[in-house]
This record gives C-alpha cells, structure tokens and sequence, in this order.
C-alpha cells in the first residue's frame, strides 16, 4: 500500500509454465486495472544455517511484508533431502488452511453438472508430520498427529469461511470409527466449533462415505472440513469433477492475513515456453486472492471474463479443448474486460 | 463336500435386510442347481476368556470347516468397546486382501460407462493397527504400521489376481512422497514382486492423482492395490463410479483359500422385512464366490441373469430405479436361469 491505493504481492512465477502463466494474469490484472504491485519473488529452496532447508532470505522478507503471495507451479529439486517446495511454504508461513472452491464451470463439460463446493483442508499436521520409524526390519511406522488446537482452528476457519461466503452447511469428514482417539479429537473440536455458528447446519460423514456419494451426487455437499491426507485426496477428486487442476483454484490461508494463492497444477515441462499453456487456475486463484484482499469488485470482473471466454468456446488453449494459444486465450480475457468498462 | 458334489459354505444372513436378501441368494443358487449346502451361523461377537471379544465358537468351527462364507450386513453392537464385525472377521480369519472388482453394469445408468477395475486392499494393517496414544493434552497421536510381509503378500495376491483374470496391469496406489518410510515400503515390495510378472505392466501413482483420474476417466485403470486405509476410500469411490454399494460385490480373501464373501452395504433397518431390498451386491459377492470355489459355470448363469434383469429395466427394486419388491427380481432372475438351462 501507499503508493496511490496500490497493495503489494509476491509472485511467485515458479517453473515450467509458471512464468508464461504469470504473465498472462498479470497482463489481465494490468487490463482490470487491478490495483496491485508485483514483487517478483524465486522461493527455490537453499541450504541455511545449521544445513536446514529454508526459502531465500528476500522471498521471505517480501512475503512477511506483502503478507499475500500468488504463485505459479514450483518443481520440487532432486537434491537429496531437498522438501517439497509446497509444504515448505506452508510450514514457513503457518499456512494451516488449503481452500478448494469446487464450481462446475459453464460449457466446461465434465460428467457433473452444478458442483458447487468447497473443501477446506488442515495443511499443517496429521499424516503430514513427518515423524516415521523403523520398529525392527521390515516394520515401519508412520505417526498421525491430531492436536485440539490445531483442529479448532481449522474447524473455526470452516465456519467462518462459511458464514462469510453464504453458505449453508459444514460436513466434517473422518475415520473416528477407525482412528478412534485422533479423528475422535478431531471431529469432537468440529462439534464443539459448530455449537458457536448456529446458522450453518453441522454434519459428519466418514470419508469413505464421502467418496461414494461424491461421485454420485455431488451437489448435495456444501463445505467440507478435514484433516490433511483425507483434504489432499478430496481436493483432487473435487478438482476432478469440474475439470481437473488446470481450472481449479486454491488458496493457503495463514494467521493475520497471510496468505499464499496457488495453480496446483504441474510444471507441464513438455510444452513450457511455447505459449501452449492455460492460466485458468493461476487466474482463478489470483481472482480468490483478489476477494481476500477485498477486492471483490476486480475479482468478480476477472472471473466473469474467464468464464465468459470458457463458455464461449471460440479461444480455448489444447486442455481445454481448442487449439488457441496462452496469449490467444489471455487476449480473449482482456477484451471482455475492456468491454464489461 | 462328500454329498453328492456338493460344498458347504457357511451363510452368515446379518441384520436388517440381510435374511431377506440371503433368502433371495439361496433361492436363485436353487434354481441354477449350484452344489451348495449352506449351513447358517450368527456371528455377533461375544465375550471370550479373558474378556475378548470373539466370534461364537460355532461359527469359527463352521468357516474353519468350510473356509468359505458368504455374508450379508451387520449392525455394529453398541455395547461399550464392542469392535466393528467386520474388522473383526477379516482379523479371525486373517483375511489380508479386500477384492472388490467395479464394473459397470449394461442398463443401470451412471456417470461412467466401461468402468472395470478391481481395487485390492490390504487388509490387516496400515492406519487399522488401533494403536493410538494421547501424548500430552490435547496432542494424539495414531499410529500407521506397515510391514514387509503383509505388503509382499498383498502385492503377490494383486499381481496373481491380475494374471488369473486376464487383467494387463497392476498400479500401486501410495503417499510415498509424505509418508517415504511407510508407503516406501509398501512401493519397494510392489516393485520387487512386480519384477516376477513380466507379463503384468506395473504403474505406480499417488493416492490423489489416482482420485484425481479415477472421477476424470476411470476406464484408464485396471488392476489397483493399495495400503488398508487407502483401499477403503479408493474401493467406495469406485463402487459409487458403477451406481453404489448396492450392486458391488466384495471379497475379503485369506491364506489356504479361506475366504468371505460379503455386500458392503447397510442394514437398511428402515426397509427390513417389508421385501423392497436389493440383493444383487449379495448375489454378485455370492458369483464372486462361485468363481473363488472354481465353479465358474454357475457364476456365470447367474450373472447373466442378473445383469438381463437390470439391463432389460422390467422388474427392478426401488433403489434400482424401479418398484417391484425384493421377491419379484428374485423370482425374475430364477425365470431368465431356467431359461438359459
Ligand atoms: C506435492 C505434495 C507434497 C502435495 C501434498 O501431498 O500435499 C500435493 O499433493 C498438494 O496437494 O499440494
Ligand atoms: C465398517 C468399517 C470399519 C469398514 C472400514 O473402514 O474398513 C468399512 O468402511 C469397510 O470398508 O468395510
């Protein structure tokens, strides 16, 4: 902020198509006269003190100040011990909740129709803790970790995001029949959080359950709320059924505001730097980003043009079915904005 | 054996709607004159020496006999510290791996045509070990724990599945990249046996691409084997892919040829008795079983059968989209056996 309204990001134009993908959100920021700075920001990972893997000093800094990141597809590097590039991002800044809206896009045909979700995934502990051992050859144990605190907050973010987006209910997904004490902590600090936020109706499914009448009714869900391996499967399989990854937004929501927005797509190597790339997801996140900061009006602006663009189904990159380029595509977005001035 | 041909299978009826679609199955086993003597065992756990809970004593002596069951729902008790029957069955009998072949069915209308694929689950250990702690206040831990026998042993059971069913690939389901230790492990034994069954292509891939794919094209897949939990939500999601757990059958498959044949789905209390449920999961776990006990000709009949019923839409169950009662699809399917003979 400061200079004339303008608020700061870091980009985070990442590998592969990232920066042909950043590009392209940029200039349609530029178009929507989105009042933002980029900072552009490489996050690769480096050796710090005492030979622990850290982002760059400057990445870090710009991201404490700007405290909003968006971010293109990262390649994790094969240095041995070298950590995945997006848990370390979660790990550095405390970014303790994955947010997947799940919308059917119109004239984007996929075999559902009216997906209108959103899964909402601890990001910080669980499955994810790293803590494994060998008991004796050939027995390995991997540990879950399931704390209150981080539960009710997870659980609280659920509710919150609920109340503020207009919707309706929350669904708590679990294995409290199998992982008794852990899903059980779990699910009883949902139960305790949904006492708090009467107006949102509380469910509980198993996740199993979840899984069968997802790819049989997914409308009937609404918000979904959940530890971190059962939110790494049901975002995917939620991206699944409006498209895939490569029009799926996600946004990693921290403390105090910070948060990094994200394609959760791949580097797709095989076509980087020849203008062949979709930016739909880098774009529909940069536009969740846009709502975080408040800025709902840009958002909604940006989106209406992208999907106007989809449904129109003149300029659409190869994965989306056409055979126009990135910049063909990025071009389409602009002139509706310019037409919707 | 001994009479006539004939093998002893022990039928384990269940709650709820469970004697009347057991009744439905043996009244069609009948009519296509399959050699099997049923002998009927109630297997509701009771409290053995010691406290533990335990099958009745002459239950286990009927399926250490028989070595093959076929079983319908069960209601889980709610007495205090009551264990889930099934897990306790699959533990009595050590009944490792979890079959359940998802193939779509001709007439029953589905987002997915051509599904067919069968999911193998381990079926012992993983995040089902039960072993949990409270570590401090508020911090749980729930421990995932897998071996190299019970992983080598899954994945000889998936590889020699593939080969005797004329299946072409095998791919291994796992978070190696979070849990390296554990699901490396689990991968490592996958790869090793892989290395004997040349024959077999071998694909290994992350649980959330899979789901990812799997609601996208699930005709890419054809053999999947996976650690317990995994399978657990893979082989639901899957079942949904093909109209639920009212037409999927499942296999729960032990040392020695021991093996239990079961549907998946509830008690549905609400309709028990009233003669509106669906036996066809039952019936095609039952055909399950008749291939298991290589009597393949009349696992045939009968699934031709009733496949004809459903695809020909005339006399289906209310669930099945109909509104004839549990007795006229039975009776619809003896008719189309006596037919065929
Ligand atoms: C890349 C990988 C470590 C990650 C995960 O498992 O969380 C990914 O699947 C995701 O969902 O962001
Ligand atoms: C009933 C429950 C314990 C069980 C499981 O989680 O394994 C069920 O979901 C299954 O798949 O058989």
């Amino acid at each position: 902020s400061g200079t004339g309204g303008m608020q700061t990001v870091t980009l985070i134009p990442g590998d592969g198509i990232g920066p042909e993908i950043s590009s392209a959100v940029m200039k349609i920021f530029e178009t929507a006269k989105a009042p933002i700075r980029w900072e552009e920001r490489n996050v690769t990972a480096i050796k710090g003190p005492g030979g622990r893997w850290m982002i760059p000093p400057d990445a870090k800094e710009s991201m404490d100040k700007s405290k909003i990141g968006l971010k293109g597809p990262l390649k994790t590097p094969i240095a041995a011990g070298h950590p995945s590039m997006n848990l370390l991002l979660r790990k550095t800044f405390d970014l303790y909740a994955n947010v997947r809206p799940c919308i059917s896009i119109e004239g984007y045909k996929t075999p559902y129709t009216d997906v209108n979700l959103v899964t909402i995934r601890e990001n910080t502990e669980g499955e994810y803790s790293g803590i494994e051992h060998v008991i004796v050859d050939g027995v390995v144990q991997s540990i879950k970790l399931i704390t209150e605190d981080a539960s009710r907050r997870i659980a609280e973010y659920a509710f919150e995001y609920a109340r503020n987006n207009q919707r309706n209910s929350v669904t708590a997904v679990h294995k409290a029949n199998i992982m008794r004490m852990s899903d059980g902590l779990f699910l009883r600090k949902c139960r305790e959080v949904a006492e708090n936020y009467k107006d949102i109706k509380f469910t509980e499914m198993y996740l199993d359950t979840v899984c069968l009448n997802m790819v049989q009714d997914p409308t009937q869900f609404d918000v979904l709320v959940m530890p971190n391996l059962y939110g790494d499967i049901l975002s995917d399989l939620c991206a699944g059924l409006i498209g895939g990854l490569g029009v799926t937004p996600s946004g990693n929501i921290g403390a105090n505001g910070v948060a990094i927005f994200e394609s959760v797509h791949g580097t797709a190597p095989d076509i980087a730097g020849l203008d062949l790339a979709n930016p739909t997801a880098l774009l529909l996140s940069a536009v969740m980003m846009l709502r975080h900061m408040g800025l709902h009006d840009y958002g909604n602006k940006i989106q209406t043009a992208c999907f106007d663009t989809i449904r129109d189904k003149k300029v659409l990159t190869k994965d989306l079915g056409g055979n126009s380029k990135c910049s063909e595509f990025t071009a389409d977005i602009c002139r509706r904005i310019q037409d919707l001035d």
